[in-house]
C-alpha cells in the first residue's frame, strides 16, 4: 500500500511570494505546493497538503488524520519558536516529523534559533528555499 | 443553589490514554472526565467539561460562561508554559482557578517547571494522575 | 480616495469596562468602540474595528484585508508578548502599524515590558487609556 | 494492616495562627494539627506528626522511620527552595512524598517558586490553606 | 488659568536635522522647537521647552519648576536606558510625565529597549518622529 | 521598663579572633561580646548574646524569646546568603532586626554580596568591625 | 587638631521632606542638614556638607577638597547604582568613605540592591532614616 | 565542466560504525564513504572526501582547494559548537557550504544545539543518518 | 607523633548501601568506614571518623577538632553545593581538606556540578566509589 | 591646511600622577599632557586638550568644536563603561574617534571590559600607559 | 597480561618547572614523567606518557591505540574547558578515562572550573600537584 | 644587541587581501608583512613573522622561540576568542604580548568582543587595519 505523508504549512506561509521576497523567493505558494505534490508522487508517495494560520487547528489536524499517515514534513513557520502546544502534538502521535524552514533560520533574528519542536522531531532541513520540502520529502521517505 | 464549576482541559490532553502512557496512563479520555463527572455531582456539585486545542477558544469559554460558574479546575496543557492571554481571560473572570497537571511537572523537560497562569490561580496539584481533578475540585468546593 | 484604516483588538480586550477596571478603567468596549470610530472618521478616515480572542484567526484578518487598509492599529493584548506569528504577519502586509497599549506597560509584571511586535511596527503608544487608540491613529494619520 | 503516614512540618510552620495570618490564616498550629490527624484517622490511616526547624533533624526524621511510614506528606517551609539534602534523603527512603504549601507560592516572592525538592517528590499540592494538607493526604492515600 | 507644561529634550537633541538624519529626519530643532510651540498653545497650553546635555541639569529643571508646571514631555535621550537619576526626579514631583522618542526604539540597538524612566511615567509615545512630541502634548492634555 | 534586645552571631563567629585576622581583627569573640553588652547597658538597654552554628537553633531562639525582646541585632554569617528559613523567622516574629557585618561584605567573594535577610530587616551595617554592632545597638535604640 | 568629614547629598536629597514622604519621611533637608552638623560638632568634627544633582560636580567636589577632610559620608542618591565615575573618584581620593541611605534600599525595586561604589566604601549603613547620617559620622569618627 | 564538490567530515567522525553506535549506526566510515561518492557521482559531480580531527588541519584544507570545488558539505563533528576559526574560514572562501549532522543535535546534550558555523552556511541538514550527506549533496546541486 | 586527621561524611551518607545503590554501591557505611580506618592506620595516620545530617554540628565538628587534626576528608553530601557556612568554618581552621565524591558529580544533576567548598579546600577527588576516600587520605598524607 | 585634533580625558584622569599609582604611574597629568602636545605637533597636527569630569560638559565639547576638529582621541574614563549619551554624541559628529586606556582594562575589574562607546569608535588602544595616547594620535593620523 | 594505560599531557604542560612555578611548583616535565613511569610500574602496570599542544593530535593519539590500552589518564590543561571534539574522542573509546590537574582549578580563574570533559570521564583528581598523577594511576587501577 | 620581537597571525589571516575586503581592505598578506618587516627594523628590531592556522602549532611556536624574542604582536584570529590554550601559552612564557586585530573587533558579532587572551597580554590595538601592526611594534618597542 502507499505510504502516505502529511505536508503542513504554519502561520504566513500561504502569503509566500509575496511575504519578505528577498528572504522566500517570488513563486506563489500554489506554486510550490503543486510542486511538492508532484515530487511527493514522484516518489510513490501519497501527500495531503495543509495549512492554517491558528496553532490549536494545526494540533487538530495533527491529530485527527493519526491513523492515516506515515510521516510529517512541518514549516510551522513562527510557531517553531514557541509552540509547546505544538510539540506535544508531534509527540503525542508518534509518527516521524521532519522539521522545514525555507530560509537559513541561523543568519536571522535570534529568535529563529530556537525551536522548541526539534527535540521531538526525527531529522530538521533549513536554508534551501523550496528545496527544503523536496529534500524533507525525499528524507523521510528513508524513515518510514 | 447547587454550585456550578468549569473543567477545562487544554491541548492533547484528549489524546489521554493513548498519548505518553508512560507518564499519564491508559485510561480513556472519556472514562476520565465520567469520573470526574460524578464526583463533582457527589460533592452537590454541578460541572461542565470543555477541551479544546485552540488556546483563543479557551479563552472564549472563561469569559462566556463567567456569570455562570463559581470556580475553574483547569489543565491548560502546553499552554500552561506560555499563554499570558490565557492568563490575563483567568485573571479578568474573578473566580478561583485551580491549576491541574497529571504528571509531576518538575521531573520533566525544563521548560514544564515554568507555570505562567499559577500567578493568577489560587491553587496547583499536580502528579496525581487523573486523582488531580478530583483532589482539585475537592478543594476548589473549600473555596467556593 | 478616502485612506481606510484597520483597528484590532487582541485577547480580552472585549471585557473592557469589567475586567480590571483600576487598570483599564469601567468604560464598556462598545462605548470606546463608538468613541474610536467616531474619531476616525472625524479625520476623513473609513475604519474597521476587528476583535478576536484567537492567535490565528488575527492573523487571517492581517493577511485578508491587505490590500485594503492603509494602516493597522493593534493592541495586541497578551499576544504582545510572545506572538512571533502575529508579529510575521504584520512584517509580511508591509503597511504601516501602530502598536497601543491603554495601560503603562512597563510598571506592571514584568513580562509586560517585552514585546515582540514592537520591532516591525512603526510606532508605539501606551498609556493613555482609551486615548491610545485616538492618538495612534492621529499618528497613523500622519504617517499614511 | 494499617497504612502508616509521616506529616512533617519545616521552619517557621510552628508559628501558625500567629505568623503572616494575612497569608496563612489565624488557625493555631495545634488546632490544624488536630484536624490533620483526624481526617487521617477517617481515612483508615494511622499518621505521625513532626516539626522542626532544623534541617538535618528533618534528615535524621525521614531517616529514622524510614520502615515504617509508607508514604510522607512534607511542608518544608522554606527550606523548600535550597535544602538539596532534604531532597537527597526523600531521595533515599524511596517512599512517595507529596510536597505540601498552604499559600499560592507562585504569586510571592521569587525565591518561592523554586522547589528543589519537587524533582523526587511524587506530588505537589499549593494554595488551599490547612485543606493543602488534607489533600495532599486524600491523595497520597491513592498512590500508596 | 491656563494649563502650564515643560518640554525636555535631553543629550544630544539639540542636533536634530544633522545627527543621523536617515533616523530622526532633516529638520532642524529649532523649527520643531517652534512647531511643538504652536501645537502646545493651539490647544491652550503653555509651554515652556528646556534642552541640556547634562543629566543633573535636567533633574535641576524638573525640581526648580516643579510648582509651576503641571505635566512634562520628555525625551531624555540617552539617559532613558540608565538614569535611575532622572527617574527619581520625575517620581519625587508627582507631576504626570510623558515619556517620547522620535525613532522607533525597538527596532535600533538592544539597549535601546530598556527605558529605566518608563516605570515612573505616565505614557510612553515612540516612532513617529516629531510627531511623538505633538501626540505626547496632546495626550497630556487629557490627563492634566 | 527596660528595652530588651537580642544580639544573635550566626555560624563561625565564635572563632573572632583567630579566624582570618587580617578581615575580622584578632580581638576575641568573649572580649567583643562583654563591649557589646556594656554599651547596650550604658544606653540602659538589657541584652541577651546568643550564638550558634545551628540554623535551625538560630530559628528557635528568634522564636522562643520573641515576647521578651524588642528587637534583634543579628550578623548571620554565611546564613545571611542563603537562609531563607531565618529569613522568614526574622519575618514572623515582627520585631526591628538590625543585619549587621563586621568586614566590608562587598570587596569579598560575589557571593557576599547577597543577602536574602535584608529585604525583611530594618536597616544593615557593614564594614566597621565590632563598631558595626554598637553602631547597630544605638539604631535599634532609635527604632523601638 | 580638629578631624574635618565632608558629608555629600546626591542627586534629589536636596527635595527630603517633600519627596516620597512614606519611604523618607517629612523632615525638611535642611533641618536634617543642621542636625547632622550639629551631631558631627558634638563629636569635636568639623563638617561640610554638600549636595548637587551633577554627577561631576560631585566628583570635582570629592577631588579639591581631598587634602582637607579626613573622610567622606556619601548619599550618593541613584548614582549609587551606576556612577563608576564617582566610584573611580572615592577611590582616588584614598580617605574613608561611608555609604549611606535613609531607607532600606533591599525591600524597594530591584535596582537599588546593587551598589557600584560599595567595593570602594569602607563601610556601609541603610535604613535607619536621618539616623543613618549621624551613625555613619560616628562610625567614621573611629577609623579615622 | 563538471562540478566538484568537497565532503569534510570533523573530528571523530572516522569512528563511525564503532563509536556511540545507538546514535550513528554500525556502518562503517569507509561504507558511508563509497556511498557518498557513488552518490555524487550519480548527479554528475565530482567529489573529494576529507576528514581531519585537527582543527586547523581542516581550515587549510579549505582554504587551499578554494578555486577547486563549488560547494561543501561539512560535518564539521563537536568543532561545530565552537570553532570561529572554522567559520571564518568557510565565510572567506565565498563558496555556499551545507551543515550536516547525522544524528537530531536537538535531542541530546545542551551544548549539541548551538552552531557556530551556521550563520555563514547557506543550509543545514540533521537527523538523517547517513542520508543527511546524500540530501545535502543533493540540495547543493540545487544552489551551484 | 602520628598525624591525625578527621574524615566526614555529610548528610544522607549515613544511608550508604542502602541509598541509590546503582550510583554509590551496596557496600554499607560500616563496612566503608572500617576500611577506611584500617587504611589510615596503615598509612601510619591515626583517624576520627564522623558522620551527621546537620550542618552546623559539622561546622561544630571541624571547630572544636581544630587542634588536633592535622587535615580532614570531607564528603559533604548535598551540603557541598550550598553551605557557605560549612566554606567558612574549613576556611577558618587553617588545616588542608580534601572534597571527597564517591560518585562522578559531573554526570548528574546540574546543580551537583556546583562546589561552594572547592575554593578553600586543597584538593578534590570524585567517582572512585569508596576508593575517593582511600585516594583522598593517600594525597592528603602528601600534602600534611 | 593642519589637521586639527581633540583630546578628551574624561573623569579622574586630572589626578593622574597621584590616583593608583601602581595603575597609571607617577607622572602628572599636566607632564603627560604637554608630552601628547609636543607629539601631535611632531607629526604636523594642531591639537586641543580638554578634561572635564561632567558627562554633559563632555558632551557640549563634542558638539561645539565639531567643525573644528578632524577626529578625537578619547579616554572617557569610567564613563567608556556606561554612558550611552557620549556614544551618540560621538556618533552625531561623524569624525574617527580613537577610545584610549592607559591601563589594560581586561585585566582589571569585571565591569571595565565593557565599553558601550567602541561600536562607534574607529579604533581602540589600551595597556601602553601614557603612550597609549600617542600611538592614538599616530593611527588618528593614518585615519584622517 | 599486564594492564596498559595512556598518560596524556594537554597544551603547555611541557613546560612545567618553568611556567607559574608558584602555582605547578618547579620540578621539570621529564623529572615528573619518570616518577609517573615508575608509579605505575610499581603498580605492575605498563604506560606510556604522551605530550601535545594540538588538540586534533590527542584525539588522534586517543583514537589510534584504543585497542591498546585499558584505560586513559588525562590532563587537558586548557582544553578541559571547552574542547568538546576531546570529549567526544574519550568518549567514543568506551575506555575509563581519569581526568586530572595539579592545581586546585576551583580557587583559580572563573573558566578553568568548567570541565566539558568531566561527564564523560570516571572520576576527577586535581589539586595535589604531581601527586595528582599517581592517585589517578592507582584510582584508575581499581576501575581496570 | 638587537631586541627580536615575534609576529604571530592566526587562522585565516594568510587570505588577506581576499578574504572579507569590505573589512580588512585588498592588500595581500605578503604585502603586509614586508611592511610590517620593514616598520620593525626601521626602529631597530629584528623580527619573525609566523601564520598558522593549527591552534596548537601556535603554542609550539610561542613556546619553541621563548629565549630568542624580546616580546610578540599578536593577531590571533579568531582563536582570539576561545583559545584558553593560547592563553596559557601567553602567560608561561612571561613576555609582552600586545593582541592586535585588525578591524574593529566591537562593532562586529557579538562573539567577536570577548577575548580571552586579553588578561594575559600587555596591551591591545584594534581597528587601524594594517597599521594596527605597525602601532603595536611601536608600542611594544616601549615596553621592552
Amino acid at each position: 500500500m502507499k505510504k502516505h505523508i502529511l505536508v503542513i504549512h504554519g502561520p504566513n506561509l500561504n502569503l509566500l511570494g509575496e511575504r519578505e521576497v528577498g528572504v522566500y523567493g517570488s513563486e506563489s505558494f500554489d506554486s510550490i505546493n503543486r510542486e511538492i505534490q508532484a515530487f511527493a508522487e514522484s516518489l510513490g508517495l501519497s501527500c495531503e497538503i495543509y495549512q492554517s494560520n491558528i496553532e490549536g487547528e494545526i494540533i487538530d489536524k495533527i491529530q485527527k488524520e493519526r491513523q492515516h499517515y506515515d510521516g510529517i514534513v512541518a514549516n510551522m513557520g513562527a510557531y517553531t519558536h514557541y509552540s509547546y502546544a505544538i510539540r506535544d502534538a508531534i509527540a503525542s502521535v508518534k509518527k516521524p516529523c521532519i522539521e522545514v524552514h525555507m530560509s537559513n533560520v541561523h543568519n536571522r533574528e535570534e529568535f529563529r534559533k530556537i525551536s522548541v519542536i526539534a527535540p521531538v522531531c526525527a531529522a530538521q532541513i533549513s536554508g534551501f528555499g523550496k528545496y527544503s520540502y523536496l529534500l524533507a520529502i525525499e528524507g523521510l521517505n528513508k524513515l518510514i
